[in-house]
């Protein structure tokens, strides 16, 4: 930890983007977006709005999902786009997740040059073999909705901010006679040939272009529309199609497609737009989104911004993030200032307004929809999200999580499956991940008083999609109360996963007063007993005939009956009754031991390979802060006679997991629920299990935390003594009186107050 | 011709499509629409309503556009789907064109058959090595609006008809346990690999499917939307996709897609829906178009096909048929009415409407707009159609004409090139063929009083389009009053039309007092005399620097300067000025020595392989009737003194060119020019010039004609004493007076009245 706090001090030798002077005083100064994007967090370091549509941030290189025919590992480490060890840009580009473990988007990639035209990207070891730059984090400057960097081939300064659905460019160019601004429409992330299914652009005047970009990955079908408009107008323009079989051109040899030619199509386009520039010159291009027309992305281009002044639209955008990080003020020392505001920055990322201006947005049905009422959002990584970061908004963002449960809803209208989302992002459900969590997020905001839409109508999708039949194994976990081993390589986590869901369907029910519904639930909710042996006492794959399976490693993930998490983790997967689990294990001194090997053995080599989306620093002997599973066992200890351990592991993984730099994270942020679970946990208490009112206290890692709640009150946290050494809690005080429970309640913080922890150096 | 006329004496003999017992009175049981389906007339013979959205029609193969990677030019004769000569049935699609010479379309095949499931279409050669079947014409019934056969690989009785934007199967069936409908989303005409770009298919419940088909063909960016109903539910269903590459199919292990999934997406899809049925049962499937949304078709369907009465349908149809042929009704023999009004039939089939029951549709520049008061047209092929079709639409279709001009107007608004259609179909712009036709149908809709759109914005698209300097050599047409040969294959053909197009601009100029208009574009107009050369007589490739092209072959077409039509045919293209043409081409009568070695020329056989889209039937000397190029040329005898010979010659075109038969079109019936000539022709009178008002006088082919106009006035024709060999016209009274000159008015047609034509064995 002194390397890392030493690099603050020696300013030479430091990246730009922490030397970055910002006279403000705003909460956003201390977002560094760069935390995460090296190695495995897969964060990006462009410019976005708080939930904003728009995520514009440089891409370093352009690996394809595929090598001669085969998945490529190496197209992992470019989920968000952008590596920090790498040593060129390919341009800045559009659309980008926040920290996922798969990916998609990286539309229309804009790239200043200048000198003769080169429309390949060319090749990161081969300098000037294509468009792409050089760079230096020496010129990087990367804050809240903020990106600048000197792009060292072209001596271009290029600055990124962005409204909520348009992204604004500031390019500052050399005196050149051929200056371009390189528009790539084959350029994405997770990218291969067959990729893009169909690309148009028009090019309107000699200012103003739009088109679309329909591709098929992650999100099978996937259109994005934009309007993209320059400071000045170009002098020529000109594209190439790259696709190798072009049978239709529609040009019928009446034009010259290649220049000056206004009306393009096809699977694989480039484009240039070329300008003679003065020294000093800066053109600016404004670039919208839509998801539903060309017209859509000139509304949001009009409507959010109609003016060319970057240093206002940047300010804005930081005014944005001020206020958003405003719901939350810590005391703490920097290094843990800039870690906890860059953690809520990366929850207050996703899940993504998906709607233009008018509220119109393309829906699952293929159909446009008008969001009657509300905002719409996307990217739902659920399986991650549910478990910290919907109850961090059910605290800190009520209105936007109320919302996106309408979201959910609507995509529930419009599923031909006639389910909640599991993983969905622009209007597509790409079932990535165990469960149907959306009923989690549903439940717990129904718990929590949370429900201004139709709480009825919401519990009936839940029970809908819970009885998808022919959903992984949910017809047979409908029947025998657990997924046979055999027909599904994820048989146990999957199983627990559901049972969880099923008790969230349960609580709901009971808070709506429909008690049959309630009953049907909670017996399914016990489902995670079917899977577990007490014979070796751990979760363990079950056949169809009854029988546990043999051939198992209690350390064996993937195909073994468990994902992201081995039985070992998944044994401690029942967080809707930690209880029973304890009993069920053999009471709380087994349990304990069976806990406190969890954070120390050493695992062998073999299953360092075995764990995804993690660093090896990321694993603390077998327990794996990066994968979400694991999330609530820290918290567990508060459910036997050494809640202690909750508060002295807790402050390992904060310590451990979490740092200022660029390769801070230790896995995938996931959408921001790695940063949820750091902000919780920061505080002293975490949801262990959503859909409870229930926040289960650890120990804060902040002096003080004050919330500023969207009712109008204000919740303090108070963590008298707190410190390095001081991580145990003797005494914790709600509104001054002493508080006998290890949890606090949904209510009691909405209702404000003030919770103080006095800590000590000694544990009870 | 005797042959000809005795198939119908023998009935046991001939096809079925002969046969059908009709008890109707109405015109439309003259309506034979198998004529034209052999050989190269690339009609089609299903069913369709008048200008209908559905053209619901048999396929007999599936040609791929490209075999080994290069052109396959057999697929040219299946540019309409069907070809009389095979002797399988692929199946039952939704879009056709009528009579092209390059085609596309051919969307969403079904057919019905039963045992073993089988998605490929197989082999024509090898039976039941797919799902098509054998046919026999002896069981086809071919009729407006209804089509039936029998598949006999099934024993299944298919019966198409057609609302304007619902298609409607109806299916009879034997009892089978494994009866299915196979949906086949690869299938399409003029198909390759690459062009279907997407498909997608939700399966709404278990009689109602939607989706789109997404293809880059002739029309690059083209989407159709479908929804799709059956009678009766069907019992399961599923899907094969034929992709090579498919990274991301989307489900991620959650779902089996090939069975009873209902979100599926992709770009080789096929599907089938399984049934039970029993003997005789009946399965019906109404199936609806939208270029806008699947709710578009939805709406299409509910609204135009709400019930499931297939009888009522056919009914309706046949009768919209006979109201629309009532415009124009004649006396003549058996054979020639056959031939008259499936001539209309082919007339009133294009342009085919392009919006949805509320007016809304997709457009050039991929936003979906409202056609606001008017029908939006699309299909219009009007290099084709400007001679003769728009002309007939003036006179007999004025309010579509009217509408037809509206949505070129639309077309041009939201052209990305900012010009008016030059072949358009579905909202894309084809570019086939030479010249700014447009410009000639707005102009005559202007000139002949039928403009009641704003005809001022009119004539602007026109300047417009005329001085688009990038299209195909327009600028320097501009320039230097010609296209330099070398720069452009078709440099003197091109020139002449867009000489031809000018005059029209000046003509409508002339009309709404633009008189500075008028006079630039007059002089435009006489550009043909800079590609004459005097020293030969023959319009003649032109080089940049003013000399004629040396290596000229005057019966040479494609490449040498010209398309579909040699020098010595071009020679005669200027219909705009005939007269100052015969001067040129040194006075009447070496110009009738030219106009006759036209007709009687022996052609070398060399040059039958240049003769586009014609069989050798199909060409007269070394006139060429299928090439459109020629239609005015047996007119010209007109501004000569034997116009005896333009009577003689038409009378034989009419005889040569146009039979009763599969076999009965000489060539392309190309959108309904070949028809519409037919039409004029037949009734005396043929529009040289379109653009101007008048219609020169040639021979009547019907003892008597009426037509009923839209402003409720009657014109009646009578020919008297026409026949096979009175084919001279001795006098001609226009409302009980002789007339003194070699047209007719526009005006004078629309005023009412009678024209008759005393008929005469002996030229004056």
């Amino acid at each position: 930890m002194f390397m890392r706090k030493l690099i603050f001090l020696i300013a030479p030798l430091v990246p730009g983007w922490l030397m970055a002077q910002r006279s403000d005083t705003g909460l956003s100064r201390y977002i560094h977006p760069i935390i995460g994007t090296q190695r495995m967090g897969h964060t990006y370091p462009g410019a976005t709005y708080p939930f904003g549509m728009v995520q514009l941030s440089p891409d370093t290189d352009t690996i394809p999902y595929e090598q001669n025919g085969r998945y490529n590992p190496d197209v992992y480490k470019y989920c968000a786009g952008y590596q920090y060890d790498d040593k060129t840009i390919v341009g800045f580009s559009h659309t980008h997740f926040s920290g996922t473990g798969h990916s998609d988007l990286g539309d229309f990639l804009i790239m200043p040059t200048t000198g003769d035209l080169q429309l390949n990207p060319g090749v990161a070891g081969q300098p000037r073999s294509g468009y792409r730059s050089a760079f230096s984090h020496s010129t990087e400057v990367s804050e809240a909705d903020y990106y600048k960097v000197r792009l060292d081939d072209y001596n271009i300064l290029a600055e990124l901010t962005a409204t909520e659905r348009v992204g604004f460019h500031q390019y500052t160019f050399p005196a050149a006679s051929n200056a371009h601004i390189i528009l790539d429409l084959m350029h994405g992330i997770y990218n291969y040939e067959e990729k893009n299914i169909w690309t148009y652009v028009r090019v309107v005047n000699d200012t103003l272009v739009t088109g679309y970009r329909q591709t098929n990955g992650w999100a099978r079908t996937r259109t994005v529309y934009f309007a993209m408009t320059f400071s000045r107008p170009f002098t020529h323009y000109g594209s190439r199609n790259y696709s190798k079989k072009q049978v239709y051109r529609g040009f019928w040899g009446k034009f010259d497609a290649t220049r000056d030619f206004p009306d393009l199509a096809g699977r694989q386009l480039r484009m240039h737009f070329d300008f003679a520039t003065r020294e000093g010159e800066k053109i600016k291009v404004k670039f919208a989104l839509s998801s539903v027309s060309t017209d859509g992305a000139l509304l949001n281009l009009r409507t959010e911004l109609p003016g060319w002044d970057f240093a206002q639209v940047r300010e804005k955008g930081r005014a944005a993030w001020d206020a958003e990080l405003n719901r939350l003020s810590i005391d703490a020392g920097e290094s843990e200032k800039v870690n906890f505001y860059t953690s809520l920055y990366h929850a207050f990322i996703n899940p993504t307004i998906y709607m233009d201006v008018d509220s119109m947005y393309r829906g699952l049905d293929q159909l446009d929809h008008k969001a009657d009422g509300f905002v719409n959002y996307t990217t739902f990584s659920l399986w991650d999200t549910h478990r910290a970061l919907h109850p961090l908004f059910n605290i800190l963002q009520p209105r936007r999580n109320a919302d996106m449960i309408r979201s959910m809803l609507a995509h529930y209208q419009q599923s031909a499956e006639h389910m909640l989302p599991i993983w969905s992002h622009y209007a597509n459900e790409n079932w990535c991940m165990s469960g149907y969590h959306s009923v989690s997020v549903i439940a717990d905001a129904i718990i929590k008083g949370n429900a201004p839409f139709d709480a009825n109508k919401a519990l009936d999708a839940c029970i809908a999609t819970s009885n998808r039949r022919s959903f992984e194994g949910l017809g047979e976990y409908i029947d025998r109360g657990y997924i046979p081993a055999g027909t599904n390589g994820t048989s146990v986590s999957t199983t627990l996963e559901y049972a969880y869901d099923d008790w969230c369907i349960a609580q709901a029910a009971k808070q709506l007063g429909r008690m049959d519904v309630y009953d049907r639930y909670m017996k399914r909710s016990t489902s995670y007993r079917n899977v577990f042996d007490p014979s070796i006492g751990y979760m363990r794959p079950r056949l169809a005939d009854g029988s546990f399976r043999k051939e198992f490693d209690v350390l064996s993930t993937n195909g073994q009956g468990f994902i992201e998490g081995n039985a070992w983790n998944y044994s401690l997967y029942v967080p809707h009754d930690p209880a029973a689990l304890v009993e069920m294990m053999g009471g709380k001194q087994r349990f304990v031991a069976h806990l406190d090997s969890l954070f120390t053995m050493e695992l062998p080599d073999k299953f360092f390979a075995e764990t995804e989306d993690i660093t090896r620093d990321g694993i603390i002997g077998n327990y794996v802060h990066g994968n979400e599973p694991s999330h609530h066992v820290a918290y567990l200890y508060d459910w036997t006679d050494q809640p202690w351990k909750t508060q002295e592991r807790v402050r390992m993984i904060l310590d451990k997991q979490y740092k200022p730099t660029p390769d801070g994270l230790g896995g995938n942020d996931d959408c921001g629920q790695m940063s949820a679970w750091y902000i919780f946990t920061s505080l002293g208490f975490y949801p262990v299990a959503p859909g409870s009112d229930q926040y289960w206290l650890g120990s804060p890692a902040v002096d003080r935390a004050t919330l500023r709640l969207e009712n109008g009150r204000t919740f303090t946290i108070e963590a008298r003594g707190q410190g390095q050494k001081n991580v145990y809690v003797r005494q914790v005080l709600l509104n001054g009186k002493p508080l006998d429970r290890r949890y606090i309640t949904h209510r009691e913080i909405m209702d404000g107050g003030s919770l103080v922890f006095l800590m000590s150096a000694k544990h009870k």
